[in-house]
């Protein structure tokens, strides 16, 4: 409840308050000047340097000379006095502190370290902490304008459903500029700012209990708590609210999730996008259109067929357009029933067609649009309607707006409207909002909020393994090590410890060093055809050196392919080790498979076109673990390779229960990584016919120091 | 000259004005009461049923009753009276048409005919005339409100530099609106309606003359004059005028640009891309996007990198993300002497790193944040500056649009602006906008519009064969038959046919019906191994019959394919024809290549992975012809399979040059597109070693009718 003080307090001290006036004020004394301006109803104390009196308020100069606990101390003074200050609040019974001071964890070392000590300190005592370097909140519902951002100066737009959550200040002000462009109202905006002690995933957990909020929107720099990330995207889901993200660092090149062959095939964003689906987000990819989808996703259902009316067919076709591209909507010709209704109020020239271009005429009597509207949404085949105008008359305007209004309220339906027409039909667009009417400025970003919904209800409907069950905690921490790549083990090794955990190999034999006949009475044990590979330290891409030959007929051509490798070794200066000997196996597919860690949400797996294939296909899937078999089998066909495994163009089908096992046991692994290993790559995994089974052909460990 | 007549008219005659006093006015009565509210300065007469006086105009009962030739008729009266209004007009001496009337083309063949008959008057008389269907146009240089559109009852944005050419009036009306909204300036405004005689390339054609326009945006629904669009476009970039095109119909399911497996790998949108990439035109995916698109193209130049300058990290790393998503520009790092001198206003917290976080310091002292600018616009490094701003303080943000401004001027780079801000920092970017700084709301609409001129620019510096030659005269015009398929010759005819024309198959024989002796001499004529293949009529996917068998070595062999493909012949009802042997030749790798004819764009060249991996790869490139050998080698490069034929993983490359001299001689066959056939698609192409050369392996003609 700690947490309920920190974003409803019934009173509030503010600590560090300037008394000098200004044109532009800053830290606490913007904070004041802002809870002051939108009419903050709890008690408010001030604490400044020396003893003035603001707005009718009387300051004290100390903390501590205050004689009641305040539900929530905001604390603006420079960075070595808010230890001392948060022990003055404690001190005082107060459990809820917002620090703006900067000069912590994002400037360097000592930041850091008094960072943490001030953590230490607010845990010690269950206490909670927005903070250091917030901007503070703002809670819409009660008034609380707990915000030092300048853009709380200003209007703001009316109490509503979103409730936001920022990494970045900043980016906070923009949205709140956004939500009062756009007519959107929001229920919260929180800026975490370090988040020494209360996290992103804390303000989820509040938001999901918080009636004002019916959907929750994030800024999110970067997740720091995967197993709690995906606890807190179970309950959401458990109370209906959708969780709307748009991530920042989609060029962050320097991270490293994957090793090896999986590492030019898995990008930064794969591991989230993995999140996006297997936890129900919506993902937003322009940071302006995080609050129209949100505010979309609060009011609308899923809609899987839609109607789109226009008058305009150009601007119709363009809507069409943006819907068919984001692939989840169809555009169904509406009934002969629905068409005779609209017919009554537009002549013969009407297309029955989907998206319906209606001109004006329907506009020419008082309940003409009204009535293909509710034909449209009375339609049982159609799920969803948007209106898409171009500027339209004023007088017309207003039956639009009334219209939309009414047959969204009587018949539940999704009722959107896209009417980049602000100026023109600026009093229609106001109704609308008024009347809480999805309301879009542009085509793309309806289209990417109705996909958006759509799939993220798929999530509900049919939830992953990881949204059912959650995951085992601990799981995550591992991903403490994430950022430690690993070193790669050679063959043999990577070989003998995936083979103790129960992976299947080619039968084969290790000879070391040079010994030609050693390598050919190894042959005839294994049985001729063989496949021969050299094995040389540090050498992961073996094809590059010459050093593999599949199918070997006999000990002659053996022979001249131990000469060959050997020679080349030289040429390429390696430290040659030995020879691999093993039976030929004749798959009918080869693919990649890797077990990886990310840093941010924990163990993935990779799968995907593998072996000589697998950069010039670039086809590759990747999904957080633990997931089901069924799951696994859907990942196989969500590649390309797919189709080659279940039997393209007339050719037979080829092992995929035995490939579903074969990732059920390395996705069993997953717990050991980050402790026993950083990651495993097996390139190529062999898939013969249908009964044959698979092969690990080729596999590296990835482990930490020397290797386990 | 008479486009300029239609474009500039010095006096114009409206026909069909209503005389009613209505708060909405619609037709040639709206065009009369815009032309007047915006400062029309020509000779204007109105032709009325009844005899009128309308805002102190006298108006005639009748275009005849003019006793001069207006420059420019437009007219407003039922379809039916149309053709002889027109006449009446010629008969005065005019020569330019606007025809706003519908119920032609759009409405029926009825219509169509009607239509043409209009037509065949007006280009009998050497006349221009827009429309029939349209709303008219807004030339803003010359305050000629022509345009029926309400929209253009209210306020219109100040005189600027897009030409606006669109097939929507309805969207041309949403475009006005965004134009004002986010204060770009216009040049023209122009719906071309039905295009019975006056074309969009012919507008576009006037524009590259109009020096009010200094750059082109387009709606299109469908080019209809490739030829002459080539042709503009080779003008377009002589006069330093960038084309900026919004393409409708991206859902298009309908359209057969190709056939054979080709068509699956083709999509709609396809030849229009190739026209974008080959014509030098940027594209632009989102409607609300094509004016700040269309703005900073007129008026920055290329820039390969960039400097991001941000008051927040959060916001500057969407713009660094989405920058680096357009592909096309990157981000150095400030050289050491930039940094010292912004250090001068930005304490030791800044980082070097771009983009660029200077916080809220700079603006602390009046010269601060212009110093800032100054420096990285001069780092020779950097080609252009980026502010991105999250609302800031009102006073602040003065110093950034003079700061913006200035710098702009001074170095000449490009200095733009993404702010959106509009409610809290309105002064300053109305100030930035009238310094002609380019201003944008979004940041993917801004890296669209970098990455788009940096393309566009790369055309200009190194143009296409396409754009640098253009196309022969009636290439095109053979794309009238684009929408036939045409019918699928069967293997043995279209051999015959390509082999004719010059291209290379590997040595064959056609044993008719199933002689089972006959084969097998054939077999040893042709040589062990040899490829066997089943000719049934109508099967083009042989290998789904099981018709296809390849390196067949002995004769026992070969008894045993013929026994099992006549029976899978007889087991699937197919007619079966006879046997075709040939050589065996063992490629390094298959490609398919494809000519057809797009219906917009003409001629066209597919090229990518081909044979069984055709669909699985999903990896092919477009372009229309013709095009240079460089050309053909960079569309190789531009597909994966590309990276096999040279030389992948250690592999040596495959005989590329062959390939390239293979395209050569299936785009030399394009004129014969449209006339001799509708398309050729070669599948598999064998491509050997270097020196080896390449073969075609299978191939099918598309010809029309019974082929030739």
């Amino acid at each position: 409840m700690t947490i309920e003080k920190l974003l409803n307090p019934k009173s509030i001290a503010l600590v560090g308050v300037s008394t000098k006036n200004a044109t532009f004020q800053v830290g606490a004394r913007a904070v004041f000047d802002h809870l002051r301006l939108h009419g903050y109803q709890g008690r408010l104390d001030i604490v400044t340097r020396e003893p003035a009196t603001i707005d009718g308020i009387d300051s004290v100069t100390d903390l501590s000379r205050l004689t009641h606990a305040p539900d929530c101390v905001l604390i603006s003074v420079p960075a070595a006095d808010v230890h001392s200050v948060v022990e003055k609040g404690l001190a005082l019974g107060s459990r809820a502190f917002v620090v703006l001071t900067g000069g912590f964890s994002e400037s360097g070392e000592d930041g850091t370290r008094e960072q943490a000590r001030i953590a230490r300190l607010v845990r010690a005592h269950d206490a909670v902490m927005l903070g250091p370097n917030t901007t503070g909140y703002v809670n819409f519902a009660n008034r609380i304008a707990l915000s030092s951002t300048s853009r709380v100066s200003a209007e703001l737009a009316p109490v509503g459903d979103v409730g936001l959550v920022v990494q970045s200040g900043a980016l906070g002000s923009g949205l709140l500029e956004e939500s009062v462009r756009n007519g959107i109202g929001l229920s919260h905006l929180i800026s975490t700012g370090n988040e020494a002690v209360t996290s992103l995933v804390d303000c989820i957990d509040h938001l999901i209990d918080d009636p004002a909020a019916k959907v929750i929107a994030l800024y999110v720099e970067s997740f720091r708590e995967a197993d709690r990330m995906i606890a807190v995207s179970r309950r959401a889901r458990e109370a209906g609210k959708p969780i709307v993200v748009y991530k920042a660092g989609r060029s962050d090149v320097g991270r490293r999730a994957a090793a090896g062959h999986t590492g030019a095939l898995v990008g930064t964003r794969d591991a989230y996008a993995a999140a996006v689906r297997q936890l129900g987000w919506i993902d937003v990819t322009a940071i302006e259109d995080l609050l129209p989808i949100a505010n979309y996703a609060a009011r609308s259902g899923a809609a899987r067929t839609m109607a789109v009316i226009s008058i305009s067919g150009g601007y119709g076709g363009c809507v069409a357009d943006a819907l068919a591209e984001g692939g989840h909507v169809t555009l169904p010709a509406p009934s002969a029933r629905t068409v005779a209704r609209m017919r009554d109020h537009v002549p013969a020239f009407l297309s029955a067609s989907n998206p319906i271009d209606v001109g004006g005429t329907p506009f020419r009597t008082a309940e003409g649009y009204a009535e293909c509207l509710d034909a449209l949404a009375d339609d049982p085949a159609i799920d969803g309607v948007v209106i898409a105008n171009t500027p339209i008359v004023p007088a017309w305007a207003a039956r639009v707006s009334d219209a939309a209004a009414r047959t969204r309220a009587r018949t539940g339906k999704p009722v959107s409207v896209i009417w980049p027409s602000e100026i023109f039909n600026g009093e229609a667009l106001a109704a609308l909002r008024a009347d809480k009417v999805p309301v879009f400025g542009r085509v793309d970003s309806f289209a990417t909020a109705v996909a958006g919904v759509a799939t993220a209800s798929e999530s509900r409907i049919a939830p992953s393994r990881l949204l059912r069950e959650g995951r085992e905690a601990g799981w995550s921490t591992a991903g403490s090590r994430a950022e430690e790549a690993g070193r790669a083990l050679d063959e043999s090794r990577s070989k003998t410890m995936l083979k103790s955990l129960g992976v299947r190999f080619p039968t084969e034999r290790f000879v070391e060093g040079r010994d030609v006949e050693a390598v050919l009475r190894a042959a005839a044990d294994v049985g001729y055809p063989v496949t021969l590979k050299g094995i040389a330290a540090g050498v992961v891409h073996k094809s590059e050196f010459g050093l593999v030959a599949v199918g070997v007929p006999d000990a002659d051509g053996l022979s001249a392919h131990i000469a060959a490798m050997t020679e080349s070794a030289d040429k390429h200066g390696l430290d040659f080790q030995g020879f691999l000997l093993g039976e030929t196996v004749r798959p009918g597919a080869e693919v990649i498979v890797g077990l990886g860690l990310d840093p941010e949400f924990g163990p993935m797996l990779t799968f995907g076109a593998g072996g000589i294939l697998t950069e010039i296909m670039q086809d590759a899937a990747v999904r957080l673990l633990p997931m089901d078999a069924g799951e696994l089998r859907a990942m196989i066909e969500a590649c390309r390779i797919g189709k080659v495994l279940n039997g393209a163009r007339g050719k037979a089908a080829l092992d995929v229960d035995a490939l579903v096992a074969f990732l059920e046991t390395l996705a069993g692994l997953a717990p050991r990584l980050g402790r026993d290993f950083a990651g495993v790559e097996i390139n190529p995994v062999g898939v013969g016919a249908a009964g044959e089974g698979v092969w690990a052909l080729d596999a590296t460990v990835f482990a930490y120091g020397e290797g386990t």
